[in-house]
């Protein structure tokens, strides 16, 4: 018998391309509560970030103004992989045999296969318009490293990306991506920093870690009066560059003409998620819209499911600003998922106070189920997700399933935030059964907790 | 000082997907000279193919019809990643400081990241309409057995590769992928065959070759009544496939208001040099338009440049009907370079049909100066190119540098087969300074024509 397959993709032409992002700040039912200097314990002040950022970035992470305009040079980058696709996983629907109509963003058509681009090329091109010369920044697996190292050389800025020793020698080829695109890749710690020989001292064998890294690479650019220092998540303007999803998913829900009944994206800084979700979060908080938003975590980090909301560190070195988010506390370490991307302690403070202000929802999930929920997808739908995009694909199939169990046509919207072409070693782990599931204590998390700093 | 920075697509929406395939072999000056029985030594007859081929893609391999029209199921399917877009390199022509107007088709959207599916999901189609239930085919780096391991998952076949030892032990990510589409996938030689078994006994650490692999992948359709074979270049049908591509580019060049002087595109078996090249052979032929079409091989591997025009075996193991071709003769063996799809000893009959007449041109570069055009590429367009692709890079940077020599406004489109995102390790070695180029003696040459069957 022969089986008919359905694919349906929704394109906008590069007119479409939004011109301005979303900046949620102003719209917060309770305003945000402002990230403090750790040594002062006062709000921050432009000038305490000045060191690190562009002074248009720090401007955009304090910002009021609603709508922040992209500059046409930003959108003409843009234009080399957006306006992304939007499509009807009629596949999917068809295997879950569900009422319910799902439909997903697709970000992996950028050039590194992933969302993070949409932040890259604008941090680099205000900081080439400030006149700075060299980027600094951290990454483990490569998938913030190697969108700044494309970024980098289109605006012809040096960019120096400190990546964790253990996935430096683990996984070469996002390393050699971002030296194809021109980045000038060390493992860390390193011989560079202070900071980092101070760690190679106590430890030759230190696998190193993203706390270490983020350290060498502020360092650097703290030193360096032509350098500034680049962040691919958590961070206002970050989590604001990205809602160029959300705006072109809302036109293109237009044209499938649907409203999305849940909105779904995976969440580790909370970038993806705020990107996809602020905006029919505006429509929530302005229109009334009843639209649910719901982040999927994983159970081996569940910051939003069992974290507090609290002020702490973003790294484990103590060294950024205190920052109101849900955390775990900065000294929790998470077991070695392959979802890289999605390991992190926090939760960037504009997703906290959507959070907190109880306009989205949370769920965490193994990854051996979202590793399946993924193989599912790939196999219906064509393109293999990154893991950490399956958290988003395994919380949309459960949507799928309740739809299904309540006779609702329900319309559901994910954000496939990335493929997963460089991650197919974790395909083969969970293929062959050697995938663990989290076996994470609540005495973990408790003690986690306690490296929160006391502070009201 | 800042530099802005200019990208610009044309893209077609999914109505535009063309609906029906361009057959070159009624409009060839010369008819094709057929295929021959290797027993017989007599032209073959669709009998000869039935064992391995389904009948519809036997008539079309043989069809003097010049449009095959497309199946509303195939064209169903293409909708996951076509049409694709069409680019206009205005980096890459800022830094060659050229007159030029450079423009490429970029066939690495598809979910395996190259044009092959765009033959893979037809062959599947006509495969499974006619009651077969499993594919077998050969593949070297991947590219092909990945492609057919997603036709496969998508019509529900079973897919075996078989895949060349060296490469299934060096190119797991490959592997992995055609796993995860729920591909079987063996190393070649394997004990699954007569042949293989006897390749393992006369040798057991043969690094098996694509040769080998064919005839594995050949005996076990031949002898399962509910399996058949399936090939990712060469023949008639799977070039006539590939002329999706052209097809769209045409329409999409006369978005852009230019029609091209020259077009290039890599070439090994020859799917995507035709894929792109014969619409506009078609414009050549029937309307006498000027175009250039210009072959871009490897100078390990000079099969058009070098070879000679006879008829021979498409394998290493004179299993496969003879074919009139340029061929540098079936037991030539091509230096391992990077370009594992560009590693064939003969040439598409078709393709070979139209060099012979003249209505195209063939040139061979090194692979270093081939990769030195995919980093430039790279750090200007942002999409990193497959190492096949970058022949044809370079032959559009040749054009556009003898344009600037001339004083020529000319216009260049170029078929980007793929992304290299699974050959990082290639460009490493090549900023390494660790790629060799190619050795090739006349005397190799020489010594692989003697091995040219006696046939006029």
């Amino acid at each position: 018998m022969f089986i008919k397959k359905k694919f349906k993709k929704y394109l906008l032409g590069e007119k479409d391309i939004p011109t301005a992002w979303y900046n949620i700040q102003p719209d917060l039912p309770t305003p945000l509560q402002p990230s403090l200097n750790p040594g002062t314990g006062k709000p921050l002040v432009p000038e305490d970030l000045a060191p690190i950022f562009p002074m248009e970035l720090i401007k955009q992470e304090m910002s009021q103004e609603r709508w922040i305009d992209i500059p046409g040079e930003v959108i003409d980058i843009y234009k080399m992989w957006r306006p992304s696709p939007l499509f009807r996983a009629y596949e999917l629907e068809k295997v879950l045999d569900t009422p319910a109509k799902i439909y997903y963003k697709y970000e992996g058509v950028s050039p590194a296969g992933s969302h993070k681009p949409n932040t890259a090329v604008p941090q680099a091109y205000y900081n080439k318009k400030e006149g700075v010369k060299k980027l600094t920044t951290e990454t483990g697996a490569g998938q913030w490293g190697s969108s700044l190292s494309l970024a980098g050389s289109l605006f012809g800025l040096e960019v120096e990306v400190y990546m964790v020793k253990v996935s430096y020698n683990q996984k070469p080829y996002r390393k050699m991506m971002m030296q194809t695109w021109g980045g000038k890749v060390f493992s860390s710690p390193s011989n560079n920093t202070e900071y980092g020989r101070k760690c190679i001292a106590e430890d030759p064998n230190t696998p190193g870690s993203l706390g270490m890294a983020i350290t060498e690479a502020v360092e650097v650019a703290a030193k360096d009066p032509n350098a500034k220092y680049a962040l691919g998540s958590v961070l206002n303007h970050v989590c604001t560059h990205q809602t160029i999803i959300g705006i072109e998913a809302k036109k293109q829900m237009e044209m499938a003409g649907d409203y999305p009944d849940v909105v779904v994206a995976c969440h580790g800084g909370g970038s993806n998620f705020a990107g996809i979700a602020f905006p029919f979060a505006q429509d929530k908080i302005k229109k009334g819209k009843k639209v649910r938003l719901v982040a999927v975590e994983p159970a081996a980090c569940p910051t939003l499911t069992k974290g507090q909301f609290a002020y702490d560190f973003g790294d484990t070195g103590m060294m950024t600003p205190l920052m109101a988010m849900y955390t775990l506390g900065h000294r929790f370490v998470p077991a070695g998922i392959h979802s890289g991307g999605l390991r992190y302690h926090g939760a960037a403070p504009l997703v906290s106070a959507v959070m907190k202000d109880k306009l989205m929802e949370a769920v965490a999930y193994e990854q051996n189920q979202c590793f399946a929920a993924g193989m599912t997808f790939a196999r219906c739908e064509g393109i293999i997700p990154a893991p950490e995009s399956t958290h988003a694909i395994k919380g949309a199939v459960e949507e799928a399933l309740d739809a299904k169990k309540k006779g609702e046509k329900r319309v559901i919207l994910f954000n496939l935030s990335g493929h997963g072409d460089f991650d197919l070693a974790a395909y083969d782990d969970y293929l062959a059964g050697r995938l663990k599931d989290s076996t994470l204590q609540n005495t973990a998390i408790e003690e986690g907790l306690k490296s929160l700093p006391n502070i009201k």
